[in-house]
């Protein structure tokens, strides 16, 4: 009885249909799409293919057997192995054929979910979407491109009646998105967002900048971050604010004032770089690291300043409702404030000003960053497929 | 263009189905709740019933003329005037019989939103259910109450096949049942919920105790914050912790290994009371405000005890899930904790520990009370449902 009751608590779907899921992208996020999609124990999700950038499984009945079929559980799918054993190459438009049919049938519903930071794979979207198949995604790209291009895929869903889906794509697995759409379609008039979006940021000024004399300088931070794998490959790939601006377009494409505001997408925010300009274009990021000492100085300045105020720095995004101003830039906040003071580790805070909400905001605090909670993002927007 | 895509974007559902609503309860949440239906403009849901206390309106067809006739926006509808003016007593009995028949043709869905607080209501929701009609409410007497009958009640639901919300049962409109179901549902494993989840406690306790010296009696903020309507009529109703304990009950029973651990549901959950004893059983709320005053030395030497510790005073709801504890009671915070540092009038704070997120809990933060954000977390139930 328990369990039937948690089924039906926890909104578990009681509908017949089956979702046919194929997962594109097997890194960190992916490979834990698989575990948690495994876990799950809902023999409504089939997987159906499964895809690196190399090679390719597919099995319309399903990559594992169906749950019904073994009572007592198999041992873990060494999904991995069988990849790499695959003699079947990576091939998105072989998937573009394929999935349809398998929604031939009534009740039969398909699912790409994109796992992926490519380019390549959202400039399908449109085409996955127009043959009838949602897509679920923590992938930022055909979100925050271009206004047309955006506009192209949000139609495409429209026509075929079916959803896209990119919780995963702003704070993880926090509830940013889904909260923001439904304080607008509930009829809220959301005036201001300001956050913290970056996690690598949040961990840069949350060492960075404390608001009391001392402490570490920032290329230290910037080094001990990368050694720990807070930050891209490459740090300029996180100081150029573009994962923040890319966010922000996220966000401001949902709020109806501003849908139409970023032509170019994330390229149209206006974005502070914390690069220093002599090393823009620096290619390797050892080099980048070697020399970002020299830039130390400013930073410590600017440190300086804030401390003498009673601010801390915080690298934040802002999209201000009224005035359309909509900017990813370093900011000096009270130490009281709750950027200040709440943030730790490489938390995202998202404060969402709303008319409902009045003088104190709506807030969304945790880990924004990390392969569990991005994949539980996408599988939350899974389960509202069903 | 942008309208389309709004609708899209919003996952303003796509589906032709056609629900039916149907409103009982027309108080300041109920008022609210029929203003963000009217303002909702979308065709597919049409009130059929409105129900106060006393009197009821019904009309198959829709209470109001479908948004597809009227090109030009209608004046408000006037229900207040029309349901004090209908004949038809407030029949729950009369809605049982009546709302199953609305879902006979394909594709016709009903939904009871209960926006009282009444048990009467809460007892006839298995009925409802069983007759295929989802239950969307704020109501929070059938989630706490005796685990038999919560029981009963989910079993409805999973045989008929339909949903029973309510995300405004804690936190007002705040995401907090919505992301502790996506965090259970997706694999992780919740180890502890802590939080301020009384918007009243919360106002009482962030102007009585700031872990600075001096500051008002206690007596003197409860007086202050009934005269503000913070409190219930009578402030016993929310100092004695059951609103708590009924929220505690309501999450709890979402985690799998506390799902059965409440029998008697929230009188089973272990409770401060912060009545005097002496208090106990004074029937009036002025009786009780004139004579709190006689207590106020109890109260200030708790703060001070806080104070020279460092610590604030705050009145919380523990969820335990490794030691089984569930209590709702009166906690004392380092004033540099988020409960003292972030929380202002009369916030909620619900701070979620869980495998995934390790040591820095996903906090949601925000308004817990309200009529505008209670009807909003009924509304995005509303939405869930298409």
């Amino acid at each position: 009885m328990a369990t039937k009751s948690m089924v039906a608590t926890l909104g578990i779907p009681l509908t017949p249909k089956t979702f046919h899921v194929a997962v594109v992208g097997v890194g960190l996020v992916g490979a834990e799409v698989i575990r948690q999609l495994q876990a799950l124990d809902a023999i409504h999700f089939r997987l159906v293919a499964l895809s690196s950038s190399k090679s390719l499984l597919f099995n319309p009945d399903g990559l594992t057997p169906p749950r019904s079929y073994s009572q007592i559980p198999a041992a873990p799918w060494n999904w991995k192995a069988e990849l790499a054993a695959s003699k079947r190459k990576a091939d998105l438009q072989f998937l573009l054929r394929e999935l349809p049919e398998l929604r031939e049938r009534p009740r039969q519903e398909v699912v790409l979910i994109d796992n992926t930071s490519s380019l390549k794979v959202a400039e399908l979207y449109a085409s996955f979407l127009r043959e009838g198949i949602h897509v679920v995604t923590p992938n930022k790209k055909a979100f925050s491109g271009d206004l047309d291009w955006y506009e192209e895929i949000l139609e495409a869903a429209l026509h075929a009646g079916v959803r896209l889906l990119n919780e995963a794509t702003v704070g993880a697995g926090l509830p940013v998105i889904s909260t923001l759409k439904d304080l607008i379609a509930t009829g809220d008039q959301v005036t201001k967002i300001e956050g913290v979006f970056s996690g690598t940021m949040s961990y840069i000024f949350n060492e960075f900048s404390t608001g009391r004399e001392g402490g570490p300088s920032f290329s230290s931070v910037v080094r001990v971050a990368r050694e720990k794998g807070y930050t891209e490959p490459h740090p300029a790939d996180d100081l150029n604010g573009v994962d923040v601006a890319r966010k922000l377009t996220i966000l401001s494409r949902l709020i109806p004032s501003l849908c139409s505001a970023l032509p170019a997408g994330y390229e149209s925010v206006s974005t502070r770089s914390l690069i220093p300009p002599e090393l823009e274009g620096v290619a390797s990021g050892d080099e980048f690291i070697r020399r970002l000492p020299d830039f130390d100085a400013q930073f410590d300045k600017l440190r300086q300043e804030a401390i003498r105020e009673g601010h801390v720095l915080r690298y934040v995004g802002v999209v201000d409702v009224e005035t359309g101003t909509i900017k990813a830039d370093l900011e000096k906040y009270p130490v009281t404030h709750p950027f200040a003071t709440a943030l730790g580790g490489s938390d995202n805070i998202i404060m969402i000003h709303t008319a409902r909400y009045g003088a104190r905001p709506l807030v969304i605090q945790g880990a924004g960053a990390g392969a569990a909670v991005t994949a539980m993002g996408v599988m939350s927007d899974l389960l509202k497929l069903s």
